[in-house]
Formats: structure tokens, C-alpha cells, sequence
């Protein structure tokens, strides 16, 4: 992608009524544009970054066995009336009265709607297990909505639905998700660490939150040093195989929010694996049994002939706010800092002097090498100074730079930046060819 | 994808309150579920083509320079208020209160929206031009909706938007994304004709809608016959070119629908030319100039030093409502027919004995070994009577057919059906292969 063909519309001044570091930079890498309080457009960069996302969120559902559908974002009222919601909702749900004053509303989540099209069309325990997921922007109608998009009142959200026979099934489906979501993360580049929580709203007896540790995060956090040293899963992971020891050798270890927080369990730790930190929430898994297959009528035929109303979980994870979350976690004093598998575009494509012949040359080489070799790149073309194009590039954050100046171009030589570590490199135009396209 | 775990509820009766053949097929083949009045959750399959779709609308819009960002669906009642259209817009946008008694919207269209990023951000001429496009929801209050995601009131709409300097500019642009949507629907296995349109609401003196062709389609249209036969424009199409000349080959053919129809310059055809027909809108395109630009103040510099407001022009395509004019399109007795470019899944194999060892053995190698090679394959994996299996496989249309039974798997046999033709042909396992993995 050439830049001056590309909508990226970086701020030189850092906005001021940002509070937190992944709004500063998500408002000055051009990433997002406020159009209202809490609701965000995605501009071309963000959007790259939250497609990314999404796709890891949706392979990895797809992998533990989830089937995609896709749930609409305005709900008729009544649905929430069968659960016993629609009161018990409170502001945050946005009500909303179409043109033959019927109750709608912009759905804050869809446990409602879920157990509504189950109900319609499952009747018998041959048909389980089942877990239906979807992406789709959900409302909430925060009082003070801030931080951006990791507070922000439209959203994107994965949320999935389990449906087992037995509470044995549906733990099983707890399960699955449970070490789906560990691989999620870790594939985002981040360390999630599973802690218990309060169900909140949702309901059920069994809850974990997944949280990612970021210096600047939002809650306080308490866990046993040891489950931040832990791989996750591989891809070679079996999703039917018994996934218990997996998950208890997390659970057996400490890990909790404030709420939940157990100051006389931490401090019965060793104190060198201790560990008090801030966190963000990024996911959220839910066990709440027939919760909602009761009140909404959602039975199946159970082997022995009777019916059961089924037994159902929720699995959620925040994917337009991962992106904040993500920054919150890698960033530097001069930008973003993108984990390889999220990043916008792979290489940074800096062209020093547009005007000069060789120069230009050059740049369009590497330019359609790197793309037929399947990266994305982001050609710097424009007619800034090498100042400003510098700046630019490491606010946006991509992994790595590759710098074309007519000095080098004179002498056959490049340099290559990585982003992270700050290192550079002096190569031959093929050596940086080699290196980026393996990259 | 096996379909005891798929999600896939087929209905076996005709439900009575479906006007249309595509809302039928589409309630029938468990692709969407009505969950209020013109409000549909799309199922799994449902889902499938929705994005097939999608991506192929994506495609070819960013083959033609357009620049994707994503826009939110709640906008601010303001943004409205500076164009007029708030009060113009009349019942069919849905009006929101929210908690702090802010007048939001379900946006319905985002002339407004996007005139407001471009404003904040582009001075100069010479970032020009730009078009940006955005594939998201939209809600329109409609007071009887009707014909299943054909007149939904919330539907995935791609909405592109041009900023030129001036009007020949602003023509240009008009003429990449005339020609883009020839393309477009033609890869999805459609004839569009482009026909000189009213502009309505969108406003602009200067618009064509898209109409294919559909015996059931919902207008009158009357078109020159050489209009259906012409050929659309090849990848190789370069958009920098002059495109005047394919445009001008085609609107110097007569074409219009009932509004805008000419009864004196259509009966002035020769006769075998003369095509009345029922055609289905599946795109639309104006130009409107300064008619937002100036109300909201988005102003670019020019060459020669002055502030102008910008030209633009407005391009959409109803990708949901695809679906059903794809299927209007294309269906028989039986149920759909896919185009194979958007087909939810290139294969269907359908396993007669799921308890013969043999019959599923060779089901399983050819499963893989299709997957192994790109295919998307529905493999029918179920206990079902064949009866149903093969009624089930016709109604939800997939392109190919592959049947496997015990005799035939004893001696070495297997049958493909094409969908379409249906023309059935006994080969051997490796020869179905070959010819499936081509297809």
C-alpha cells in the first residue's frame, strides 16, 4: 500500500482529552476518530489491526469446534422479557422504540437470542454438544464512557454459547474455551492469565476472567508468579482429548482480581512469587447451567426420554478492545509497538528522497518483491522530510522499517530497523529482501 | 466441515408468511432466522455466503482505490442537523434516546459521517483523490418489511464515498466505481445492467442503479437486449485509464426502470431488441457534488491557493439483499443453485451407510483429501435416510455433489452430481477427485 494513496491521518499534537496511553496513540496513529462519546469510526490502520484480531479470535473458535453464525445487533424486547432481563438491565441497555412503538433494543449481549434460535430447532441430545459463536458490535450505554476503546459504548465482541445435555457436557465446553482462549491470546502476543470471577449480570456458579498484565491496566491483580512462566497450548492441542490437567495446573496456582481477592491465600505464598500488578480484561467464560434454558423453555430430549432444559455456558472476549489492550502492554516513548501477528502492515517502507531516480527504483523493487512474497507493506512515499517520516513510522508501530536513502541506493545498501528492539541494520538490498520475507 | 457438527436446521414445510422464492429457500435451507419484523439472525450457512459476498465486494473495491475504514452504526443526531437531512429523513431512521438524553441514530446511510472524518483531516488538493468505503449494518425503520433480507430494516450495506477537487474529478471517480460494480456482480455469477436512476434521498444530478435480471424481480425494468449480452470488464482493467469508452458503450443503450422508463425511446428499438423484464436493485451510485460538503464546511485547498468544498459522490451496494437476488436468480424446483463463487461450500458429500466400514472409509479419504486441497466441503455425515440426505443437499444448492454408498464403495465407484445441469456421472474415487479438486 502506497502512502499517498492511503487515508492515514496521524496527529502531530497529542490529543488532550485522552487519558490513557493506547487512546493517545490510537488518536495519533490515525487509528480511530471519535464521533461521539464512547463510539469510535475505525479509520483504514485500525481497522487492519482489529481484522487481524478477529481472524485469530474466529480461527481459534473454529479450532475448539465453535460454529460461526451471526446474531443481528437490535433485539426485540420481548426476548429479554422471557428471561426476566429486560427490567433487571438498567441503563446501560440502549431502549429504543421503532416507527409502530415496539420495544427494540441494541443488544448488549445475546444469551436471549442464542437460546431463542436454539429452542427453535434442537430437540434431542444427539444434536449436542453444540457451541454457536459470533462477532458482532454489541451497546452498552456506559454512564462515563473513556479510555477510549477499551471503554467505549459500540464495541466489538466475540461472544459464543455452549449447549450440553449435562452439566458433565457443559463443563467440558467450559473447558474448551477455557484453553481456547489461552492459545487466543498468546497468539496476539500477550500472556493471559486466568482468574476467577464474579459472575456479574450473567449469572452462573463458575467464571473466570482472562487478564493481561499492562504497567498502566485498569484493575489490581494478584496471582502466583509461576502462571506467568506457563506456555500456552500448542497448535497440536486435542480438543477432545481430557483438557482437566491442563486447566488445573492453572487453577491450582494463585490468581485473582480485587473483588475476589484473598489477601491471606497471597500472602501464604513464597514472597518471590508473589505478584501485584494491574491488569486488563480481555475475556470473560461463564458456567450458568439452565439460567436461561429454563425461563426461555430451551429443552431436549435426553437419552432416557425425558426433557431437560439444556445446560449452557458464555464465553466472551473483548476484540475491539484487545486493540487497547494490546498498546496498553507494548508501547514505547515514541509509539505503538504491534506484536508481529496483529501488526497493520508487516514492513514499513521508508523511501528518503521520492524525487530521486535510483532512489525511487530501488523502493519499488523491494516494494513488489516484499508484496509477491505475500507481506503487507506500507510504502512511505510521500514528498514529508526523513524527520517527520521517521516519527511517523515508529508511532504506527510496524515491526520493521525498511530505510532507502540515495546514499545507500548509490552503494547497494539499505538499512533495516526492528521496531522493537531499536536495532539497525546496514544489508544489500537482497540480504534485507531475505530477512524481511521470512520475518 | 462434518455436518452432524455443523448447525444446519433445514425446515421441512414451506413457511406460510414468505412472500418470495428467495425468502423460502433461504428460511427453508437454514440460512437465516427472522428474529423480529425484518430483522434476521443469519445462520451458519447463511453466514457463509454472506461473506463470500463480502469479500468479493472487498476485492473489487480495493482493486479499484477505494480505501476501507469502518464507521460506526450509532451516530450523533448533530452530524444530521448540519446536512438537513434530520428532520428530511422521515420514520424510516431509527431515532435513539440515550441515557443522557443525547438524540443519537441507527445510521442509515453515512454521507454525513464520513463528510465529518474527511473534514477533520484533509486540507489539500493534493491528497485528492480519495474514496473511502466501509462494509457495516445499517437500519432502516421500513413500515412493512417484507421479502425476507430482500427489504430487511437492518442489513449489511457497503457504502463507498469519493472526495475530488472538481467536478471532472468527481466524474472519474464516478466512472472507477461504474465499472467496478460491472465487475463486481459479475464474479458473483450475476448480469448487471446499469440503468439511469432517480437520486432520491442521496440527492445529486447525476446516478445509476444496478439492476440484475430476475423473473421474480421486484420492478418493471425495460432494457436494450445487446445490454444483457455484453461482456463485463476483465481483471486486467486498468482504472487509470479513460474508462469513458465501456461506459459509453453501455448508457448509449436504452435502459430504465419504471420511473425513469421512456416509452417513445423504447418502442423506437427495433423490436428483437426490446427486453421487458423484472429486474432486482442491487446497487446504486450517484454523484451529488457539493451537496454535503458545503453544508458541513469540508473544504480542500486547491492549486491555485483558494478553498473549495469538495466534490463527492456516493456508492452502494446492498451486500445482505444479495443473497436473496442471487437466489431469485438462480434457483429451481428443488431449491438454490449456487454460483460457485459464492457458494457456501464447494462440495457437498453425502455418505448413504454412516455404519458400512468401507462406505465411510472411503467418505473420510475423500473428505481429507478435498480439504486437503482448498475445497470447502459439507460432508453428511448423518444417520438420515438417503431420501433426505439428497433432498437436503439439492435444497441448499451446493455447487457439486459427491455420493458414496456401500455397492459403490465395494466396487471401486462413486457418483458426482452437478448441481445445476444435474447430470450425474458414476467415476472412480481418484477420477471424482480429480475432477472435484478442478472444479
Amino acid at each position: 500500500m502506497r502512502l499517498s494513496r492511503f487515508f492515514l491521518p496521524v496527529l502531530k499534537e497529542t490529543p488532550a482529552d485522552a487519558q490513557i496511553v493506547s487512546h493517545r496513540l490510537m488518536l495519533r496513529a490515525g487509528m480511530i476518530r471519535q464521533e461521539a462519546a464512547g463510539i469510535y469510526a475505525w479509520l483504514p490502520l485500525g481497522l487492519r489491526v482489529l481484522k487481524k484480531i478477529e481472524a485469530i479470535v474466529r480461527e481459534e473458535m473454529d479450532r475448539a469446534g465453535a460454529i460461526e453464525l451471526l446474531m443481528p445487533t437490535i433485539q426485540s424486547a420481548e426476548l429479554w422479557r422471557e428471561s426476566g432481563r429486560y427490567d433487571d438491565y438498567g441503563k446501560e441497555m440502549l431502549r429504543i422504540e421503532d416507527r409502530h412503538k415496539r420495544e427494540m433494543l441494541f443488544g448488549p449481549t445475546n444469551e436471549e437470542m442464542v437460546t431463542d434460535i436454539f429452542r427453535a430447532s434442537v430437540r434431542s441430545y444427539r444434536d449436542l454438544p453444540l457451541n454457536l459463536y459470533h462477532i458482532q458490535w454489541k451497546f452498552r450505554d456506559e454512564v462515563r464512557p473513556r479510555f477510549g476503546v477499551m471503554r467505549g459504548r459500540e464495541f466489538l465482541m466475540k461472544d459464543a454459547y455452549s449447549f450440553d445435555i449435562d452439566e458433565a457436557g457443559a463443563r467440558r465446553a467450559y473447558q474448551k474455551m477455557f484453553v481456547s482462549y489461552l492459545r487466543t491470546f498468546a497468539r496476539m502476543g500477550l500472556k493471559s492469565i486466568p482468574m476467577r470471577a464474579d459472575t456479574g449480570p450473567i449469572g452462573g456458579d463458575l467464571s473466570h476472567e482472562f487478564i493481561i498484565l499492562a504497567e498502566t491496566g485498569e484493575s489490581q491483580v494478584f496471582c502466583d508468579k509461576a502462571l506467568v512462566d506457563m506456555e500456552p497450548p500448542g497448535a497440536d492441542l486435542d480438543y477432545e482429548a481430557d483438557l482437566t490437567p491442563l486447566i488445573e495446573a492453572r487453577t491450582a496456582l494463585y490468581a485473582a482480581t480485587e473483588e475476589m481477592h484473598d489477601a491471606a491465600a497471597f500472602d501464604a505464598l513464597p514472597e518471590d512469587r508473589r505478584l501485584a500488578a494491574r491488569g486488563i480484561e480481555v475475556g470473560h467464560i461463564f458456567y450458568f447451567g439452565t439460567k436461561y434454558s429454563k425461563p426461555m423453555n430451551a429443552k431436549v430430549t435426553a437419552p432416557d426420554g425425558t426433557d431437560v432444559p439444556v445446560e449452557m455456558g458464555s464465553y466472551g472476549i473483548g476484540v475491539s478492545r484487545l486493540l487497547g489492550a494490546i498498546i496498553e502492554a507494548s508501547h514505547d516513548e515514541a509509539g505503538i509497538i504491534w506484536p508481529e501477528p496483529v501488526a497493520p502492515f508487516d514492513v514499513g517502507l521508508i523511501n528518503l528522497k521520492v524525487d530521486d531516480q535510483a532512489t525511487s527504483a530501488l523502493a519499488e523493487k523491494l516494494l513488489a518483491e516484499l508484496e509477491g512474497r505475500g507481506r503487507d507493506v506500507l510504502y512511505d512515499d510521500t514528498g514529508e522530510r526523513a524527520g517527520a517520516k521517521f516519527a511517523a513510522m515508529d508511532l504506527i508501530g510496524l515491526p520493521h522499517q525498511l530505510i532507502i536513502g540515495p546514499k545507500g541506493a548509490a552503494k547497494g545498501e539499505v538499512e533495516v530497523k526492528n521496531r522493537r528492539t531499536g536495532e539497525r541494520q546496514t544489508l544489500s538490498p537482497d540480504a534485507a529482501l531475505q530477512m524481511l520475507a521470512m520475518a
